[in-house]
């Protein structure tokens, strides 16, 4: 591979065109008039064997026939028309391809083919392939649109330094209409189609350090290459360029078919947003803070930032500001006053503040003095970890009074974000020109502060996703028990007990519970396969003959030859802690209330594994169930640093026992001190035991 | 009072401005500008007397001066000079007056007296008044802009039929500007203030017949005057126009500091929501839905509809439709895809589905003729409760293509709605000039959907607030127990037993709980009040005398001569039925989930009471702990339709004992079959009892 193919991809300087058509207004037809009509000041090549000229333009018979070999040739005919054209390319050397065709999904015997021929001719070359299925790309500094997408027929082609990478091609002509709208600008823009060659990740990787990308913004559909994507994003975090994302898939409900607990909580979704955010990644859930958000995260560094920030809201008139109030409460957020010093220096600027978290100006008269001071103070205090400012009308009809100060002080310190009341979009443009992130509406002002806040420092973890097609075995439950005492967690004492050789005391003091031993048995109850309160030999012996006749009964075909006795215990509340790993990211860790309703409530939280204790003790202060126990109402605390140690310990599973596929201990019961597993499944990958 | 004040509020023909300023820019001097600027047609006399002329326009020395009675008298002076403007204006027979000042807060001692003031001249007179704190009103087909806000100092006034009154002066501002941006217009515009005498509810009430007027956007904060606002959204729904309301205080906590679950559970904006959407009233929580939901809410009537809307979406390119699928989803929506017979249709239009809720148009062309014939098969479909058609780019460079068949379709039957994925100002435009709800972004889309879905036919019942500054007495759990039993609700068995005259058996069959039985009792187990398990008579007396000794050493001056003996009973869930008169909105009823995790779940429904049990089961159904025991899991069941009966029954209170205050039954154990209350505390309001 080519070690550099960025330039080749987003700036090519002779580019060909296989397929362009004749006729205008076709599809096939507008790269090589966007071309044209746009300025590009590179060469163009079109391709077309059955013309001598296009648009125009003198057509070239075929690749070979160029004069030159291109830097980048974009290809817009169909499906096996274009795996020739790529083989072409392949052979004379020709850096990056751009494949537009559909037809290369592996759900056809078609498409399954022109996959693995495309996948061969790139891997014995030094192609680089983008797409198939892919859209384009644009580069709007250079006024090159190497696309058909209808979207850039538009003669502003607002040119600036947000890098767009998008897995659905249409969100990329809605980002470029409401970017230019918006009056933000972008380095380039990329549709990466199915990501046969290069994957979403390895290309944004490939602009960080781009001079003329100050930030990323990510549409994502999928997470299929994973390790590239965190690959990239660690680099983006070095090099302090902010990375946020849209991804859609939240209105999947996640229940997977999964006869484990944990897989059905955490769904794509929820693992999906824990991998971006352990990144460092800003997922954000309204569309337009794709955009608006950007500046914003420029201001705040990538780092273990307060989830829930102290933001302080300043308005110019009172009415805006309490609707910026309501949606950042409603997303996490602190609202903040400002503190007895604070508010001595506002009194000084004749700003009286009730200790409320709005400070509103409006009795203090809407002046640029005023408002530039007051910002000053508030960004200069240290109990806010964000200042949003509300300009009312004047934004819209005098915005040197109230737009003019935010733009002066963006730079302060404190991050300072706008959210603008009125319709003033001369107001937005102006703010956006400047570099300050200002936003239409309240809830997506709310929403890029929360999803911000939200990122850690990217962990270096490699994303380590299980072997495909491979399908995990069960351990029984004493030996899941034994992989988990190896990690460290505390298990309840339990002992095997051979029905052919059942002891004459109880191997562990009573009460004992007695439960089948057998690795195909997933649910035990729904065999009989649990007995409770056994206190005596002569109770294990009845129980153990009770569940071997019941099991024997209900699956026909079983054989139960041993039991597991385990000692009967109890806490003031129970825990899930559960481990797989992602097919997408890899292996994750996930902590849960337990009882019947852990599904119903999805009280949980998951990241990627492993986890250290701090961080585990992170995702149980998530878990709303587990405040019972951390000093209620006065009643029993639960030891949580100890299930924060559990926690962490099962998540060593990633790195330490790549053989394990699963694990899930259900319930794990919160002690005064400690915890202890008392039920436990595990299932690893059959190559090796 | 003048029964017909509509009018004189809105469309004044005479009009006097009381403190008119004559410097231009003053917010005193705006309104007569406006007056001028834009073209009103009616006669304004400017009163100051200290001038002759103001803005080079005749003054006026006094109201009483006029050559005629004005319809409405604008006062811009501060608080006492208005008080005595007020005066004047009811002496003379004005029918309205409008003050803009502050000052008329019970906060302090000179906004007392001054409300007190004007509420005395007002009930003395048959004068009507608008605020006082409001920043005016503005009738925009009339070219009105009765007001100094300097967000009417745009030459647009866009008119239109959206009646909006507002409890914050500046939202009016930002709603007119974005109105403006959006394509929509207005009828009346009013800054209710502080509603001392006409009301946010009476004020819409009056504009219900007005047949420029087809529907209305309330920007609210509180809900004091909720019996108003009751009877104006049962006659609007009534006449079929309906009411969108974006309100404050999602933000609120909620945590009132209240003794009872219920009140901490039935937090200000949780009631709110219920009371709000029991008249009817379509709550938004994106500030956008409330102008852009404006023509859906128009096209489907206020009827019992479903919580969850079946929503079709058919996109003329992927990317966009994906967007709405995920917010819709995010907000309850079904997302349903074409049946088969609609499918079929579809097949013989070229257009092949899939199965899924996302219809795409794309491989099937974007053509005008397509388009039109697949929303029409949708639209006619029974399948679906609503339908979103999703325009691309196409929107933004060809809307003749994508957007007239929307437009052509939108009277057909299944409301439609259309969230354009594009920025495309003119295309929002033209759907909305043609009444189609039209969606910038896709969470304003699926906002709209979910609240206008939300709705419940208005009920009858009147709101009926509890007595102001009442302090409510407690009752006794064995007397709260009475009063339920009155109401029809399933009490466990117990007897009172006097502590100097205890039984030789026990008077109920063990095990019993042995309580303390003090009405001054909030919390029983502080004081060790509460023995679990007793099982005959000795038992009984050790229980009582350990419970006198802890309680009366815990709270001295306590003193304990009786307690309650109770059936210990069992159920599969517990449950949390609650009761309160809330001040603004009147008696609401609550159920909950049983626990100790209640409150840190808020695992709840309210609704304003009384219900039906038809609608105590939706309640239930809200509740996700309910689901445990309605089938879920082969765990057991619990009655249900019990529970719902006995949350009917409490909810009864409402209007059959208007002097109990607050009663809150937990837990309420549900059974197999029926449900029994094993704990209550209630309070009434003491002048009678």
């Amino acid at each position: 591979m080519a070690p550099d193919f960025y330039r080749a991809l987003t700036d090519p300087r002779t580019v060909a065109i296989v397929g362009a058509s004749n006729t205008p207004g076709k599809t096939t037809a507008r790269p090589l008039g966007y071309l044209r009509e746009h300025g590009w000041d590179g060469e163009v090549y079109p391709v077309n064997p059955t013309r001598e000229t296009v648009l125009g333009e003198r057509a070239w018979p075929s690749l070979s026939a160029l004069p030159t070999i291109p830097d980048h040739v974009l290809i817009l005919t169909g499906a096996d028309a274009a795996v020739a054209a790529v083989r072409e390319c392949a052979e004379l050397g020709v850096p990056v391809a751009t494949v537009i065709a559909d037809g290369f999904l592996p759900t056809d015997a078609d498409g399954r083919r022109r996959r693995t021929e495309l996948a061969q001719i790139v891997a014995g070359s030094s192609l680089r392939l983008l797409g198939p299925s892919s859209l384009g790309i644009a580069n709007l500094p250079r006024r090159m649109a190497l696309t058909g997408n209808a979207a850039f027929a538009d003669d502003s082609l607002p040119s600036g330094d947000i890098f767009v990478a998008s897995q659905s091609g249409s969100a990329l002509g809605a980002l470029l209409s409401r970017g230019a709208e918006m009056g933000l600008g972008f380095a380039s823009m990329v549709s990466t189609g199915n990501e046969l060659d290069l994957s979403l990740g390895e290309i944004c990787r490939s602009a960080v350090d781009d001079p003329q990308v100050a930030g990323f913004a990510l549409f994502l559909e999928n997470l299929t290459h994973a390790e590239d994507l965190a690959d990239f994003a660690r680099l983006a975090a070095e090099r302090g360029k902010p990375v946020v994302a849209y991804k859609l898939g939240r209105s999947d409900a996640g229940a997977r078919l999964s006869v484990s607990h944990t897989g059905a909580l955490a769904g794509d979704d929820t693992v999906a947003e824990a991998f971006l955010t352990s990144l460092g990644i800003a997922r954000v859930r309204t569309f337009e803070a794709l955009l608006e958000s950007q500046h914003l995260a420029r201001r705040i560094p990538v780092a273990d930032t307060p989830a829930r920030p102290r933001v302080g809201v300043v308005s110019t008139t009172g009415g805006g500001g309490a609707m910026i109030v309501d949606a950042l409460a409603d997303r996490g957020a602190i609202l903040t006053g400002p503190s007895a010093e604070t508010a001595a220096r506002l009194a000084d600027l004749g700003v009286h503040t009730h200790g409320g978290a709005l400070i509103d100006l409006t009795l203090a008269g809407t002046k640029y003095a005023t408002i530039k001071a007051v910002l000053e103070v508030l960004l200069d205090a240290p109990e806010f970890d964000a200042v949003v400012a509300v300009p009312g009308s004047s934004a819209r009809f005098t915005p040197e009074v109230s737009v003019a100060p935010i733009i002066e002080c963006a730079d302060r310190g404190t991050p300072l974000a706008a959210f603008v009341v009125p319709a003033a979009p001369d107001a937005l443009a102006m703010l956006r020109a400047k570099g300050v992130s200002a936003f239409r509406t309240p809830e997506s002002c709310a929403d890029a502060i929360a999803a911000t806040f939200a990122r850690h420092a990217p962990v270096r973890t490699p994303v380590a996703v299980p072997p495909a097609g491979v399908e995990p075995m069960p351990l029984d439950e004493n030996d899941s028990y034994a992989l988990l005492e190896e990690l460290g967690v505390e298990v309840a004492p339990r002992e095997v007990v051979r029905l052919d050789d059942l002891p004459a005391e109880l191997p562990i003091p009573g009460p004992v519970a007695v439960k089948l031993l057998d690795a195909t048995v997933a649910h035990k109850s729904e065999l009989g396969g649990v007995v409770l309160g056994v206190e005596d030999a002569p109770g294990l012996a009845a129980a153990a003959t009770r569940i071997r006749e019941t099991a024997e009964q209900r699956r026909p075909g079983l054989t139960v030859d041993r039991v597991l006795v385990q000692q009967m215990t109890s806490g003031v509340a129970e825990a899930l802690i559960g481990f797989r790993r992602d097919p997408d990211v890899g292996p994750v860790v996930l902590v849960a209330a337990g009882g019947v309703l852990t599904e119903l409530y999805r009280d949980s939280a998951v990241r990627p594994a492993p986890v250290d204790p701090a961080t585990a003790r992170a995702m149980i202060d998530e878990v709303i169930a587990f405040r019972a126990v951390a000093g209620y109402r006065g009643l029993p605390r639960g030891d949580l640093d100890a299930l924060a140690h559990a926690v962490s310990a099962v998540s060593q599973l990633a790195l330490r026992h790549p053989v394990v596929a699963e694990a899930e201990l259900n319930p794990v019961l919160i002690r005064a001190d400690g915890v202890v597993a008392v039920d436990a499944v595990a299932s690893y990958y059959p190559e090796e035991r």
